[in-house]
């Protein structure tokens, strides 16, 4: 006969599939001899028996469940129900998978209308006895009795109401006591019978329902979506409960064996005496700091720390404890590895190898999250600013960085203020799709509202704008342009300053500076004697040893180029030229080039923007000297240089009505007329899939003859100075090997014949953009023309998902929430269908071209989750933005050192 | 040692790869004792020695040639080169595939100084004779000797300018000297030696000529892109000429052995006396009938009838035939299976099969263009109307069908004149993407220039608009709003006529009919007379035994599903539904359903169409009764059924500045400004990317529980009524397997309650669209969530070439012409790319879910190149319009039996 229950003393970690990840957890600890609550846990087994035997107890399973019960009362010294001092037990979930919140749980089993007079007294609060006995009604009747919680939560409003009063707090110990009667008039007209007085039928239901909770629908989906299988059943963990509330010697607190926002070696935390763990979560009153805890409770401060110390050896990581103190006594009631800021992370594991705690090896593969990185690099608000103002207020972390600016209230003024140079940051509850151009044209955005998750924080992250969200202490009057926060009121247009790396908001123009790992990398000698350069230095050293991918950077200018290769970048994956047809004297040879009647025209404005590009590319190439920089041709559809059809239409009607704000002369209607002729002549249902990249240099051959000249005529510039330049020239959303063939036949004569002219020898190589799924599909007859691919990995997530990443704003967040995506395509590359495109695109276009090199430019270069994917499918590089390449470093090694995907996500 | 040469008498038609195509098919007529102008072939292999040893003539090459030379001229009674009555030979390149006018070919080789002073007595011409000598030097000049060809065209310019002429055939005998001598002067000047008088030397070159022209650039490209081996080479055919210009006992001609126009068993033809060849192709002169011939050349007459009969058994199929009388002597210069039109070719291979020339499968396989069945569809003018009136010009059938209406001069004219409901030809010189608005509301489309292949004739194959191309005769002044043709004025709002069949023209309001086939399909008595409707029966029957996809059409309303029922479809392949929401009624309540603020607000939008929309598919339902229907659900933006966006901007702006055609009241302002807010607000960069497909069944449930409940409500109507409805209910746009599950779980139980509300049943089907390159790529996983998939080429098309299809008209044709792909993907289905995820679909669906079926609804279902694919794939089904159901069956069919590649193109 199976054993169906385990006392916590019986298990150990290894025994996650039977106990469930919690049971071993707390089994674990109390092996360690650490003061765990005690307990027992009900096995996985036995759930999937209960299931089997259509929603019956296996045999012998009750027998066992007393059995344990008796020795839990014996030990904790209090029987469950007991009517002066009754044991509490709690029962709870436990999965081999953490679900969290899928399935049920049920606290405070034990209390009946006798024994909530025993914990009254032994608590010395009615009031808390009285709320723990309506909590357990509520969740019972809910949970294992299948009333409608509705039905409790109109009560409660009823009764506050009654009152007067808005909050739960405000209803005194008569007020729960009625309550408590309405409760038990809501269970015996929904269900017929009564809430169960018999403590035992209490924990026998409370297990069964849990057990049934495996098997309810938002279980089942959640397991659907994490493949998760049906079969492995949820363990039971019934445990007795302590309280910190029980007078001047009890109390509760969280401790860290390391400071996690700094990664000092210094125990830190609080303890809150006479109080429950979630009054240290509200932060109703003010704590004590771990260090002082010793003056209050001398004997149980020594014990945690002694605790911590073995924590931490016997995890090898910097432990985060929550624990309590019942009259006196020290309990552990939970233990796990710490959360800690990206600088702490890198700071402890520094120290943690220097102390022959864990090695280089385990420090890079596990304990540094690539994703946070470029959190280090971000701008500060000035050291000794930080350390003497105070914050108005703390929402989450959304977005690392701090910003100051002046506050707006809508997109619209953000956006207008920002083209006017002041600096803004954008104050919104919660923001929308619509705010999208507001949004980046501030220097930091602050919600009210709205989680890590929420379009701001998306959006900020994405962006790389610092946010700070669901700062629900501000209070937005839209309408009137302000907020109030702590009492004070903040008008559109004071300054404010947020830190989005730990979510503070400040009401003053607080000076900011740039990170220490920033100054050390601009050669500040004082940055780079801090902890997190050496860490920096050691790590990173460690992973481009161990990495195979190589790392490039996106970079349109030699500015960019230089500050790329700071950061450690081998070269440009991605130059993007149309950047280079902007400013006003461009803009002119462009349009001119558009306009153009005759090819003597087309060729004059070519002949304007040569020496311009020529340039451009000259700077490019001294900062990336001797390094391989890819340059693409000219990609956008045209249109994307001429006014708005919108804007320009209504201009022109207004203007021919003679009603528009300025009486256009009639030669300047005409010139606009014109213009607005060609705009409706090149405008494009779809311009993402319109006449765009390779289909341009087909239409007008001139535009990517002249932008290879310069390139060319750079790289010989580069070349007489005693440079090494490396260009690769990259062909624009080719689907076709024969686009790829006739562009490659008209431009390499081109690039010969410069050299020739100029009897220097440079190697310049041709290749394209493989964004489009038919590209990946014949990448065998592609690579035949080409001397290297970069995946487009955007427009390939585009045409592969068919969103238009413009439009997507509209249902994306509906696509997340419902999980109808795996993970935003634009995000993280998608491996089954993009990443397949990919895999066929480089297999079979190697196959084909045994010399051809891969990599990919889009920006999931610098998402550590697709850095992973490139080297799986076995690229040659990835490239990113100059900002990301230490990420990118860092994830392409722990790629190769099979990083567990916790850390690298 | 190798034979390097053959006599025409010595070779066969096996032996293409030896002495290429024309020279075994001349060694085949000369077989079968056919008078074929005598001469010999110099083989393939000699070309590929030739070019081997470093362009130098293999050892013997030159004695053979000699030997052969030496036969020829006593065959012929006239030595090369003779001053009195000189052979003249051509010397023409012959590769073992057809590589037409890529290689080299230099005719009346043996012309000197004074040869042709003999060919001149001989042919009693002194014009032709000098003429043919001018021929010579210039064809060789350019060709053996290097020179630029320009020199000699502007020579010829200069001497019709000096004597004031427009054309060649005004310069006379002396003028013709005078420019021989210019000539000569040129190729001294350009060379350094002077024009070769030897005979043996100009066909010696001659013939290196030949040979080295299978290397030139031309001939290189055209077998890249054909996959032709370079490694073949080219055979030379050397042949005396002869020549129907003799005098009164000479002429020439052109017969087929049935009639090509109607497909009668009787020989056809022109003949012409005392004349060449190129004579009867300018139309120069009237021809006799070949009827006729006899009257003047009995003996000559009734040798070819007698010969086209021979031929005729020999390839057992209509031939077309070339000949020469010269002297009173028979020559049969060429000989090929003859051009038909496409009643013809359903008329002999009917009267073929019934003779006992062929069988069925020889019929159905090879004789009958699926891809040209429709014509037999199309209205024709009425049979004693087109027997009466002369056109006024002929130019390319470039689109079949016959058209009346008003002539117009530009696209918007034609849309204006449509839309007050006025039938209009649209008449261009050509067509350009521009006009596309106004071509699609013509009836008929009539073009000056332009090819088959030009924009007007794509568009309007594409469309079905019947269109004559290229007809030279008409001159057009657009500005003047007229044009003239045959001394006639054509006005703006004049009737025309066009006959797309024949490519005739009309200055008449005639009057159309259904064709004898249309007509027998709706049951008229005399259509089921004719040999044509007998022929349709015989061969669709045999076609629909023999097929193995089944055919089904896409189709909206109760009349276009009766009308395909009729044309042998097999079940609705694709109704969308996006049509019934239009009507004024219907958009009211869309419009309703896009503005609601509420849901209440939204679901009375969806009360009112959900009636209408049942009474829409009751219809099909009756129709399709028994068989398959496959229903989209709604797949377009919802911005497609508010005002265009531009249009709206400008009419709002010019309303507020008081500037509008009519004055707004404030309220209606107010509307359309709101209309305004939500027409930008829905408004997409790229709508075919955008919220359209599943992603609205997602964004607006109730839209998609309207539609499953109206068609499951249809369908218990026609169940109680009887019938046998059949419907599969398809999501479009699927991009996710997770899309799919989630749709099929919010509407199946939407249908089932209906059903059991009913308590009838019906087999109701959920699929999906595989339209995106993703669907494809995870087929696996959305086949477990779809009873059926269908792919949508046309979309899949846009997404794996990220081609819009609205926008492509800016670069398509250059992409054709350059074959920069290699065909048009929305035409014909994309083999490696689109045909390759079709496969990956197809094969991993079904691996996941057995039960699985899988067709095809886009446009492709009904092109035969396309049809062939979906067949290799394996696929159930194509879809197809109605009209194109004939086609796809008998495609399907020759699919089957692996007809050539000709046949069904």
């Amino acid at each position: 006969m199976s054993k169906w229950v385990y006392d916590f003393s019986e298990g150990d970690q290894s025994q996650k599939k039977l106990l469930g990840g919690k049971g071993a957890n707390l089994a674990e600890m109390t092996n360690l001899g650490l003061p765990v609550p005690p307990g027992f846990t009900i096995t996985t087994e036995a759930c999937n028996e209960y299931r089997k035997q259509g929603q019956e107890f296996p045999d012998g399973l009750l027998d066992e469940v007393a059995e344990h019960r008796k020795s839990l009362e014996e030990e904790m010294g209090r029987p469950i129900g007991d009517s002066s001092d009754p044991l509490l037990v709690s029962v709870r979930s436990g999965a081999p998978f953490s679900m969290p919140g899928m399935m049920d749980t049920v606290l405070n089993v034990g209390l009946n209308d006798e024994s909530v007079e025993g914990l009254a007294s032994q608590t010395d609060s009615d009031r808390f006895a009285w709320d723990s006995y309506r909590r357990l009604i509520q969740m019972y009747g809910k949970t294992v009795m299948g009333v409608d919680g509705d039905l409790f939560e109109e009560a409660i409003e009823s009764a506050k109401e009654a009152k007067g009063v808005d909050n739960d707090v405000d209803l005194d110990t008569d007020d729960l006591k009625a309550l408590i009667d309405d409760f038990k008039g809501i269970v015996d007209k929904e269900t017929g019978r009564g809430f169960p007085q018999d403590p035992t039928e209490q924990l026998h239901l409370s297990i069964e329902a849990v057990f049934s909770s495996w098997d309810n629908r938002r279980a089942q989906d959640y397991r659907r979506r994490n493949k998760i299988s049906d079969d492995l059943g949820t363990a039971v963990n019934v445990q007795s409960m302590v309280f910190g509330n029980r007078g001047d010697d009890s109390g509760t607190g969280v401790a860290f064996t390391r400071d996690p926002s700094t990664g000092d070696n210094n125990p830190y935390g609080d303890y809150l005496p006479n109080a429950q763990g979630e009054d240290v979560v509200a932060g109703i009153r003010n704590t004590t700091p771990l260090a002082d805890m010793g003056e209050v409770q001398a004997d149980a401060h020594k014990e945690l720390l002694e605790h911590m110390s073995k924590l931490e050896k016997h995890y090898k990581d910097m432990c985060d404890i929550e624990f309590t103190v019942e009259a006196g006594k020290l309990w552990l009631l939970q233990t796990r590895v710490g959360k800690r800021t990206s600088a702490a992370e890198w700071v402890m594991a520094y120290d943690m190898v220097e102390e022959g705690l864990i090695d280089d090896d385990t420090a890079v593969r596990e304990r540094l999250t690539a994703g946070r990185l470029d959190e280090l690099f971000k701008p500060v608000i000035k050291a000794e600013l930080k350390d003497s103002k105070e914050p108005v207020a703390t929402g989450l972390n959304a977005s690392p960085g701090a910003a100051v600016g002046k506050v707006v209230f809508t997109a619209d003024d953000a956006s207008e203020w920002a083209e006017r140079g002041e600096p803004v940051i954008l104050v919104r509850r919660e923001t929308t799709p619509d705010d999208y151009h507001g949004m980046v044209a501030a220097q930091g955005i602050l919600t009210s509202a709205g989680g890590t998750n929420s379009h701001a924080a998306v959006v900020a992250r994405g962006e790389g704008i610092p946010a700070v969200c669901g700062a629900d202490a501000i209070r937005i009057d839209r309408k009137a342009k302000k907020f109030t926060v702590a009492g004070e009121t903040v008008e559109e247009g004071d300054f404010i300053a947020v830190d989005g790396t730990d979510g503070t908001v400040y009401i003053e123009e607080l000076e900011t500076e740039p990170s220490a790992l920033e100054a050390a990398i601009n050669g500040d000698e004082e940055g780079k004697k801090s902890t997190l350069w050496k860490a920096y230095e050691r790590f990173m050293s460690l992973a481009d040893d161990t990495r195979r991918l190589r790392v490039r950077a996106n970079a349109d200018t030699h500015d960019q180029c230089a500050n790329a290769r700071a950061r450690g970048a081998e070269g440009v994956g991605l130059t993007r030229t149309e950047h280079m047809f902007l400013g006003e004297e461009r803009v002119r040879a462009v349009r001119k080039m558009i306009f153009a009647d005759t090819e003597e025209e087309e060729q004059e404005a070519y002949d304007a923007l040569l020496p311009l590009q020529r340039d451009d590319f000259a700077g490019i190439f001294e900062a990336m000297d001797g390094l391989p920089v890819t340059i693409r041709l000219l990609d956008p559809p045209l249109h994307e240089f001429l006014p708005n059809q919108v804007d320009l239409s209504v201009e022109v009607a207004l203007a021919e009505a003679g009603a528009g704000d300025e009486k256009l002369s009639d030669e300047d209607l005409d010139i606009k007329k014109a213009e607005l002729a060609k705009v409706n002549e090149l405008h494009e249902a779809n311009p993402m899939l319109g006449l765009r990249g390779v289909r341009l240099g087909i239409v007008k051959p001139g535009l990517y003859a002249m932008q290879v000249r310069a390139i060319v005529e750079a790289a010989v510039e580069a070349k007489k100075g005693g440079g090494d330049p490396k260009p690769e020239i990259m062909i624009p959303l080719t689907a076709t090997a024969e686009e790829m063939r006739q562009m490659r036949e008209e431009l390499e004569p081109v690039a010969k014949e410069v050299l020739e002219d100029a009897g220097v020898e440079v190697h310049v190589e041709f290749g394209t953009m493989i964004e489009l799924p038919r590209a990946a599909l014949v990448a065998g007859d592609i690579a035949k023309h080409s001397d290297f691919f970069s995946f487009g990995t955007n427009d390939l997530a585009q045409t592969a998902f068919g969103f238009s990443r413009d439009d997507i704003g509209k249902f994306m967040g509906m696509y997340e929430s419902r999980k109808l995506v795996p993970a935003n395509p634009f995000v993280t590359i998608e491996r089954e269908g993009v990443g397949r495109l990919m895999q066929i695109g480089t297999d079979e276009g190697r196959a084909a071209n045994d010399k051809l090199h891969v990599g990919i430019c889009g920006e999931h270069g610098g998402d550590p989750e697709s850095v992973v994917i490139c080297d799986e499918l076995g690229l040659d590089y990835v490239s990113c933005s100059p900002f990301r390449v230490p990420v990118a470093r860092l994830a392409a090694a722990q790629a190769v050192m099979g990083a567990s995907e916790s850390s690298s996500a």
